[in-house]
């Protein structure tokens, strides 16, 4: 690992002097590679789908490694669009004179070498090496063992795309060890890795940071709330409790508990739990909640906690704005939460004091996206105040450092 | 420790809530006890040096340690400019219409809680709590035990002012207890504390470093080095050698390390030898360097790697821009550093490959400075790539979060 954390040291050397041009040339060049070797990649991928079955994987599991033909073509445009987006290093911004005659401005720079650490989906290769590459630093990937023929396969086309655009191919690195000593390594390497990018289930991620020594992007849960405020529009409070619940049930910025303010339930409640009986969402309310919905289940205090990522919706009918700010404040995860109100004041209070990477009015929590926010692309979702907070696309893959254009200047 | 973390969790949801106006009165109360306190701390300063000097500290310990009424009237000056300073906290910035429909943007927002652990300046006690309560921030001090009558006295003002503006006392809590465990205990809290900002000695840091369980803002080392190329304005080259080097020897922004072009050096490095001389620096050379200044010592492996924070220079002649970059990258504490140069080209090369917190063209490196940056003040400097880097001031205490405004958008 260490000669790994080394070359790739080297690479973000070379990539962090690149300009957009090569770099873009590069991701082109990946793109083409992966369309060229299509037939390849499938066969790789179906090799690891095989095994996976063999190994009584679960449904899921296979949903998320195994790659068909429009998969491999979206990888393909994926690197293509991230090479469409503007280049954030190397511009100095904010230069401002100073009494002392001195200009200080500040110049967006690669972080240098970014772990990412996955499991079991190998479209995840292309992508973290494009944001990686077109932000200029290098990378070392980790995948999941059950998808190691497809990410071979995957990595030998970002290869040969670096090649062919003369950038160092050890710029992305894929560990391909299939012991777990080597994540023990990735982790803990600080001279030779800036930031770490795990992307997985929450007990990966908890195991990841508990152990690692080098900062990361991540987040835990996402326990994301819609607050029904009761100056809320009703129609536009039933689509969108709607839509953050049921437009993708296993998604993190998907609604897991509904607060609606007991002034406006009679009037939003009933409709809102005839859609979700529709679409087979069970619902688990708090007593209140229970008189307005036939059929709902009891909340216990762990619903409150829960993130489903399935089908089942917590519902509570509190007494207004600040009793929906206390309950996210406690239960919540620091995700994604909405409001939906006409009051303009309340918005901003909202707004303001809920502590989370996504705060929304009047939209549904299913925004809480690199892509949706204009981003572009996203390399994951942090929780964490530091650094990048909420979806974290190529900026957030790079920091600032403070540049000053003297005449000469001396310090009196 | 626990108890008080709990406490300053809750006094950071009021902060965060205050408006600058309250925050600013905060201050001005702040700066106002210390005034009418001024016999009270000054006694009881004189009670922790009449300590520290029966406890045979050094003469620049205590140095750190004395407060005269010029230190006192410059804490409250100090309180009164931070109040003056604009707000960093509540603006929405860089708000845009998606394709959706919803407007995204970014509200800059209070990290949450700081822990602030220092060494003997008593001064930082008021300093940092002016700081933290202006962005919006709790913070948790842990000054040294031997300021601890000082730091009680001004902890005191801090938390009358705080009272006065009708604020949380518990917005600045100092932690009293001698004993190291408490240091332990603050360093790992990670349900509390939202940042570590520590202020001290090379050991301390180090330490706090390896057994933290929260991130830093910090620095650890300043080898800061003056490149002069060989497109110098030689008389410019003269002046900001001497300036970097001479102007203060014990900050972390000195430069120990002059790297001089060799078809320059005769040129310049005689002159600059003169200077050092008059002002009886210890200069060492490599072999190209002590062929030009009579009297240099040699220097060592060691001597590269060194921050003097002392009377000494290294001194060595390089080939051009390459070699001095690579020495850098070699040697540097990615701390500070400059490069003085006419050539356009080859100053925008240092800058972008210069892998440093603060890189300047032109100036002495004794710039690298919150106050001379613009910040207004600065809790300290990072060498960290995450989150902050360089000098460190209010904004560097808070966050961003997206902002999602919407007209009762669905995701499709």
């Amino acid at each position: 690992m260490h000669a790994i954390g080394r070359r790739a040291r080297a690479a973000a050397r070379a990539l962090a002097r690149a300009d957009s041009a090569l770099k873009n040339r590069a991701l082109g060049e990946m793109a083409a590679a992966i369309r060229a070797r299509s037939a390849e990649l499938l066969a790789a991928n179906a090799r690891d789908v095989k095994q996976a079955r063999a190994g009584a994987q679960s449904a899921a599991f296979i949903d998320r490694l195994a790659l068909d033909a429009n998969g491999v073509e979206a990888m393909a445009t994926g690197l293509e669009s991230i090479a469409a987006l503007p280049d954030p290093v190397g511009a100095i911004t904010d230069l401002q004179r100073q009494p002392s005659g001195i200009d200080v401005g500040r110049m967006r720079v690669p972080l240098g070498v970014i772990g990412i650490i996955y499991e079991s989906r190998p479209d995840v290769t292309a992508d973290a090496a494009g944001l990686c590459v077109k932000s200029g630093n290098a990378c070392i990937l980790r995948g999941g063992s059950e998808a190691q023929a497809s990410n071979r396969a995957i990595a030998a086309c970002v290869t040969a795309g670096l090649a062919a655009a003369g950038l160092p191919e050890s710029a992305v690195q894929m560990v391909q060890t299939p012991d777990r000593a080597a994540v023990g390594e990735l982790i803990t390497m600080t001279e030779y890795v800036d930031i770490i990018v795990p992307r997985g289930g929450k007990s990966l991620i908890e195991r990841l940071a508990r152990e690692s020594r080098i900062p990361m992007i991540k987040h835990l849960d996402g326990v994301c709330h819609v607050y029904i405020d009761d100056a809320a529009d009703p129609d536009m409070a039933v689509r969108i409790a709607d839509n953050a619940k049921t437009q993708r049930y296993g998604t993190c910025n998907t609604m897991e508990t509904l607060l609606v303010a007991e002034s406006i339930a009679p009037a939003v409640l009933p409709r809102i739990a005839e859609i979700y009986r529709a679409k087979g969402v069970e619902m688990r309310g708090d007593e209140a909640a229970r008189r307005l919905i036939a059929g709902a289940n009891p909340a216990s205090e762990d619903d409150w906690h829960a993130e489903y990522l399935a089908p089942i919706v917590a519902i509570r009918v509190v007494s207004g704005i600040d009793a929906a700010i206390e309950h996210i404040e406690k239960y919540g995860s620091r995700h994604t939460d909405a409001i939906v109100t006409q009051d303009e004041a309340r918005a901003r209070r909202f707004l303001r004091e809920v502590d989370s990477s996504s705060v929304l009015v009047n939209a549904s929590t299913r925004f809480a996206d690199g892509y949706e926010y204009g981003l572009g692309a996203e390399i994951g979702i942090s929780t964490d105040k530091l650094h990048a907070r909420g979806p974290v696309g190529l900026e957030g893959l790079t920091t600032q450092k403070f540049v000053v254009l003297g005449h000469g200047e001396l310090r009196n």
